[in-house]
């Protein structure tokens, strides 16, 4: 593969973070520039902290300086943006209108309809939406990553398509780091189950069917999104209803059997199986599990099939690491992919 | 009201205590009797712990000295028993055999088919059972409580009762006190969501539908069962088809207005109004919310009721104190109840 | 007692709320007036959140207006702030001097040599400071209570007063709630220690040398001061070096005998005893025994004396509720000492 | 170096996977034999759990049959024992006579003078004691390794050795793992701080006076061991008086400059610097720093050094990875340092 390189807009962030720790050691992606906002000029390794003898980023990463977050500051092909949606829009906009390829973890642009919504095993077709997208006339593009939970649940799906999907009913127990830093307040929290996430359940039924294609025939979602005290892993609860019938077993043997073009290729952030099933009731747990998968942390863990009740159903457990499969693990794998396709 | 004579088996456990509580202030049930097992032959105070000043049992309550679990030892009219389900079942025979009248939070004789299973807002009239149970000879009787879980379900469905109650999909979010004491290792479940709780997930089936009289027309449950990292207050999420169309607005209606015979009693550990229905939409929480009603802790809130999919369909929230209302406060409203009815 | 009016600055945060609970069925001080911020102009009820029926505010409280935070629109003998400190300093300045009576849980104005600091049980004479606060020209006044930690470590010295405090080495482990809302992120606390809290461990020591009375002899005092992940109730390590040789014994008995003008004059807010001292070597504990005392939450715990190293040193554990003793509670019961003192 | 052929007694315990994990892949120490107790018989890849797809140990690992714990089941050179207190002396003591050579993380014999304590980088000298040991006519041996909360306080203390140390006071907020599993229940933790350890304090001061080849002037302690809500990494806050003056740069200095002879002898399980020191005072924490050092979890960190009250005193924070460095590492480090000295 032909090196590109990469920025990564709002470095110094929670997700920011996640993406150095991926890209200072990525065989083709390099990482090249790193922009901010309160810490521009600074190095990045006193930007992101302490600069102590625990952190461990190689030094031509941890001496870059930290760049306005502005296309002229910029010189890199493709563009990272787990930036606050408050800024995305605007600031990704700029970026693809000035030839840069932005590949976004933000909701601003998710459910545009010429912006590809990407879960690099589940729909990698969508990535042809990018054409349509140049009527835009921007010279660069912007696609985009889902919300970490719906990340999961696409992974989870995907293998029961066959068996055709008619509804879902989901009760999400999610990690305190998809609300980012600060984020919860421990107040809020510890010995607490929060009962309400802004957005998220509209978002995680929208961008599902986006991602499936099933935008004419809508898959029909009741979710309950709540936060629970787990720092990683957001654990989804569902229940499924199919048109046709299935057993546990045929369940199982989808879903350990799955692979996708990511595993086809061979893409370096790519994980060996993208589902791994436990026939242990014990399992999923997000804190034993939210590092699963021969690429740790990109591996979605699913437990306790059993069919439900109604006819054609069947209900599990999925956990899924939300910063890592549902962050900036999702989008480096999206750039691995839209750089072996030749779209950058 | 006469008073009536009670004992607490195995009152040095943790629910135990919460019996204590209960009892050593109530109007008319007068505790004159505990049991145990290790700590038989010391004076409560000593047995339960530290006998230290936080504690604040009354004197005559504080001096009772622990006696053997066995019908001998005890004079009472009404035996509470709080026992592990490992025991339970032979000693509270021995009991009913022995003349004795147990109200048991224990599992083994929940389902027996002679044996009622009172909520006491939800089903009084399984109190005819006991009728029934007389044909096993003895003079005693045994009258159960339900799970703790299958409690708050009750509740909450019981005002659906008039739209038709179909087929029920639910989440539960587990307390540790729920399992007692040890109970659940903290290793297990700091920063973790642990996805089975071993039989919870059928008892709650076929509890529900044994109390809403519905084992001949079962309702349908597809129940996951987990524990969270919340110290009390079980955290339930609803999907419940219904016969009936419904709108927001008449479901939160009719569980404001729900009242049952404990409330037209006026018995002493009824609270106003069994449920609590929030419009806020971050309620239900558990740490905030397991004290509520004019009985703290006997109150079940709801929250987040909506329309579902399917037809017919409501999904909501439900939040109830495992230790009072789904323990030893169940039980306690269960004797109020039994004793106006002048079974007791 | 002559009833007297008092508003509540800033009454709509985390502690403003505890203020409410204490001041809603007070037998003398009578809230009259709340104030705010965004708030201003809507009821109190639904300005501090649900207006839900688990919250249980009396009528005459709950429809109360918030006004502006300036002088002007409050009405009231005596003003009660639990302002953030970024405002406090002018604020209570500008009531002080428009003739209000101030009574202040923040910072700014502590240290200040005509401003008491009270804690009072430990010196209410120290009121007298009030007299060379004249000499500021205000007809109101500025009185202080300590930082949430101080006040229980005051407490618990107090008692060893009598064998000549040389030097305290300590380590808190402080609560959640000590930062306010929204304050300690999630992040930084579940499955953690964070190893300091800003300006903590030097307010500690000033202010309990000002409040023991010895700034021209101090206390040394070392403390390191942590956060743990509990919601309310600071823990404290003490190990403290005395100039007489003392006994676990004398200490205990020091310590259980201790009683302070509060108690004396029977204040409604004043516990029965302000410590209480376990012989159990597993308390005091947080959660456990953060709602201690006749009045719940007032009284401080105390456990596992032991001798030190070190000449004629003592080690202890104390725990403090932050909020109440710490907080709400302790400026309360200062008003009610200064009402009996004739000085409101 | 030549192959040693190594057992791990009580494999399947917590301690004992840990074990497995470090030896699976080691290069000169080879895992040849598991034993257990229920598990007897048993492959161990199904003995330790689930055998699915998440855990990663070889097959010729995963393979082995788990064998009863008596030394005509086990074919080995070394054996290491992190047995339960209860069974642990009697079984080492059989198998030390049976011709194995022991090395234990269990409490029993960590005190019998002929045994020696080993923290590799602070006392590789007391080896030596071996020879003493020989007097009890085994041809095998017992070396102990001591409590985990131990081994950090002593990698801390040993660079101050030069100042003269005289006392410590300390008090250690430990983490839930370092009691086993179950271990601490969950009710006793979740949003609390438990203040007694058993035994804990005592062995501290024992141990580290052991270690430091300190009986005959021992360090005086006095240290409080408490429990938080943590899962792995001992927060210890220490107070240190030292003989010579010191500066808060000085002791950074020595801290910084330790090494000890593993780092010298570059053994495959010590980390390049045995501490690493933070400027950045909101350091060292648990969460984030327990996998600290270039192997994992083998460095201890030190942070906010300061002066402390008294005549040269010096406060600092130190944690460790109970689990690792204060288990299954220490262990596996010193059978690194033996095995390269010949005793083994």
């Amino acid at each position: 593969m032909k090196k590109i390189d990469v920025c990564v807009l709002g470095a110094t962030g929670t997700l920011g973070k996640e993406y150095l720790k991926l890209l200072s050691r990525h065989p083709f992606l390099k990482l090249r520039s790193v922009t901010g906002y309160t810490s521009v000029g600074k190095k990045l390794c006193e930007a992101i902290g302490t600069g102590e003898e625990t952190e461990d980023l190689p030094a031509e990463v941890a001496d870059l300086e930290v760049q306005p977050t502005q296309p002229k500051s910029v010189d890199a092909d493709l563009v990272f943006s787990p930036l606050p949606n408050e800024v995305a829009r605007r600031t990704e906009e700029e970026f693809a209108a000035a030839d840069f390829k932005v590949i976004t973890d933000a909701a601003p642009h998710r459910m545009d309809s010429d912006v590809p919504l990407i879960v690099p095993e589940v729909n990698p077709e969508q990535l042809g939406l990018l054409e349509t997208q140049r009527k835009r006339g921007w010279n660069g593009f912007i696609a985009a990553t889902p919300n970490c939970t719906t990340v999961g649940i696409t992974l989870a799906l995907k293998p029961l398509e066959p068996f055709g999907i008619n509804y879902v009913v989901a009760t999400t127990m999610q990690a305190v780091s998809g609300a980012g830093y600060p984020g919860v307040p421990s107040l809020d929290i510890i010995d607490n189950v929060y009962p309400y996430i802004s957005g998220e359940e509209e978002k995680i039924a929208a961008e599902t069917n986006k991602i499936l294609g099933r935008n004419a025939d809508p898959i029909s979602f009741a979710v309950t999104a709540t936060r629970v005290p787990v720092l990683n892993g957001h654990t989804v609860s569902l229940h499924v209803g199919l048109k046709e019938e299935v057993t546990e077993e045929s369940i199982t043997e989808e879903m350990r059997a799955f692979r996708g073009k990511p595993q086809t290729l061979g893409l370096p952030t790519a994980p060996e199986k993208p589902l791994i099933v436990f026939t242990d009731k014990t399992r999923p747990q997000p804190r034993l599990d939210r590092e699963a998968g021969s690429v740790p942390g990109m591996a979605v863990t699913i437990g306790r099939i059993r069919r439900g009740i109604l006819d054609n159903c069947v209900q599990f457990i999925e956990v899924s690491n939300n910063t890592m499969r549902g962050g900036a693990g999702g989008a480096v794998l999206t750039a691995e992919l839209m750089a072996v396709e030749g779209l950058i």
